[in-house]
């Protein structure tokens, strides 16, 4: 039912803004859009929206899946085999769907998505391209009721197995044993709580000082040794819907230099929560953490935004940075995550994600932040 | 030293196909031609390739991760925060590369990859833009020595993995119980084993008659029943290297049906594991192993091709289809995965990992195949 609010308002727009047919491929987008969440790798799947029918060009072996999860009213299946439709490849598909169009018709892509084979085809038999990049990216931005409860589930989840992870972490065990005991929890825990769901997460755990100061980078197995500093970071998705926690934490006692770092950092992710709500840009939340930082005069250690939003995607918009003028709303929901790297030191930054309501703020994720329950002994 | 080679290659086909540069925005081509394996998510990265330099786009918190892995010549690092050189975008930071190259250059692109907005930047500058996937694809369809050396490593793992998830699994588990098994020996074991070493992994079980029928969706929440089929599927990729393990077995005693079905299958897979071998065709193998489930009269359940390319990436060239006369080499590696799937029966697949080499072949994977080792009582 929500899929068709939404693929209905985006039909709205294109029929306000002269697009006559909408090609998806970003995946999330199509989750979004049409309900079928698919594993994506070599085999490319569009979804395509006109305003009275929605089809999807999907292989053989997402047919059953599509059927199942989508209200699709066409799927154009291409084959890998000769006696199927005689074999019939993506492209030659995409070609029958391009050729059903009206001549001179408007084709809404996402433009940072499409490849250029597709951009190409339509470019070459004189269709004009638009950009809904934007359109679909400000839809997903403001949940409704029902995917912010999607959105606490994960958060409980994402919190416990960050928990277990930070208590059982130790000197001697390697990044990617640490993460196995999140891991655990999740896989042992969630078939418990939610029949029929799927479980998607993301963790990693950089460890010392030269890997804290590489914000993304994956777990290895290197091992964690006494007196390290880490950032375990941890998204869960449950049905498809995220929320991420992260904290900063040490294995026996940081120095004076990493005390005073991380108050910083813990004070500016402070500042931006409790500043963040209706109404104000996302400039601004940006700036609050920022200005934390740069009373501590740690400013230049700053290298990413103060944070991200977040659902269906990893990271989505709205982006809460220093070029972001938009002005929040409610249903939107955010991972604030400012960070401080300094070379020699490490790096430090924690996250949580909060849900804006009318009324105020509703923070999803729940471990302590203070040095004293993050230093492990 | 490897990348050195790789990128000399590539320089040699660009010179020979009046290419300038190459933009390269696949990140398992950027990792095979920079050795900088990136988390990709909000922010993109370009890796651009000329005769005389390599650079990449990056966002500054890859900038580290970007020093330690690659000789790339330049960084445009693009930042999220003002003070470091104002705040660049990734498209300004595109902007300035693009206007360096010489006025009417051509440049060298995957069409399968690079979105819409840079291939548009690209044609009204005057660029001419040539398809060079194809190229980078066949580049990595052959491996080295070492790169098969890293493979036979995550050969072993694989199997290990799939058989720790096998002989634990139960009437009454999930999906993703029985999955944990496997991960958990991967996140002892490699930290043992392999020190400084990345670790990826991928896992699916769908389970029951349904699921198996579709054959590609993410595990969940569903608990395995008495007699229930099960599709087990793993990857391991150790240091960006991958091979893969898949086997079908069951709780408790199949039916009749499924038996039949069960022995075709592995007739099938071991006929094209026989066949495949350096110069006979991608097209004859994937026929030998169709041959077996034609010959069974099960032709009409066969939706996907008898296996695929595997190395940097879970599917990669060449594919072992109907369409595909390429003639096979030697250091070309293989999941040779026929399956079969029945409505109201079941799905059936085994995938193992084979590399060619000039005398033969060699299975890197190793799990027993046969229906007595896979019904757990």
């Amino acid at each position: 039912m929500q899929i068709k609010q939404r693929t209905k308002r985006l039909k709205s727009f294109m029929k306000d803004n002269g697009i006559d047919v909408a090609f998806i491929s970003n995946f999330e987008n199509q989750f979004y859009l049409s309900g079928l969440k698919a594993i994506l790798y070599s085999r490319p799947i569009l979804l395509v929206i006109e305003d009275n029918q929605e089809s999807l060009i999907i292989p053989t072996l997402e047919e059953a899946h599509a059927l199942e999860k989508t209200d699709a009213d066409h799927l154009y299946v291409y084959h890998e085999v000769e006696h199927k439709t005689g074999g019939m490849s993506y492209h030659e598909q995409v070609d029958i769907v391009i050729s059903k169009l009206k001549p001179g018709s408007t084709v809404g892509v996402e433009y940072n998505a499409l490849p250029t084979d597709i951009t190409l085809k339509l470019m070459e038999q004189g269709f004009d391209i638009r950009n809904i990049q934007h359109e679909v990216a400000t839809m997903r931005a403001v949940k409704s009721a029902s995917e912010i409860e999607a959105m606490r589930h994960s958060g409980k989840l994402v919190s416990k197995a960050l928990e277990k992870t930070i208590t059982n972490a130790r000197a001697g065990m390697s990044e990617l044993e640490i993460d196995y005991y999140g891991n655990e929890y999740l896989f042992k825990e969630v078939p418990k709580h939610f029949p029929n769901s799927t479980l998607d997460y993301f963790v990693m755990s950089p460890s010392g000082i030269p890997r804290t100061n590489m914000p993304h980078v994956f777990s290895n197995t290197r091992r964690l040794e006494d007196k390290d500093i880490i950032i375990h970071s941890r998204q869960v998705g449950l049905n498809g819907y995220r929320a991420e926690c992260e904290r900063t934490f040490f294995i026996g006692e940081p120095t004076p230099r990493q005390r005073e770092t991380f108050e910083v950092m813990i004070h500016a992710q402070q500042a931006a929560l409790d500043f963040i709500k209706v109404g104000v840009t996302a400039r601004e939340v940006n700036q609050k953490a920022l200005d934390v930082i740069k009373t501590a005069g740690l400013e230049e250690y700053v290298v990413h935004r103060t944070g991200h939003g977040i659902g269906v995607g990893f990271h989505e918009e709205p982006s809460l940075r220093f070029d972001n003028e938009l002005v929040l709303e409610a249903g939107m929901a955010f991972c604030i995550e400012p960070g401080i790297y300094i070379p020699g030191v490490g790096g430090f930054r924690h996250s949580d994600t909060v849900v804006l309501t009318e009324s105020g703020t509703e923070v999803i994720t729940n471990y302590p932040k203070d040095l004293d329950s993050l230093v492990i002994h």
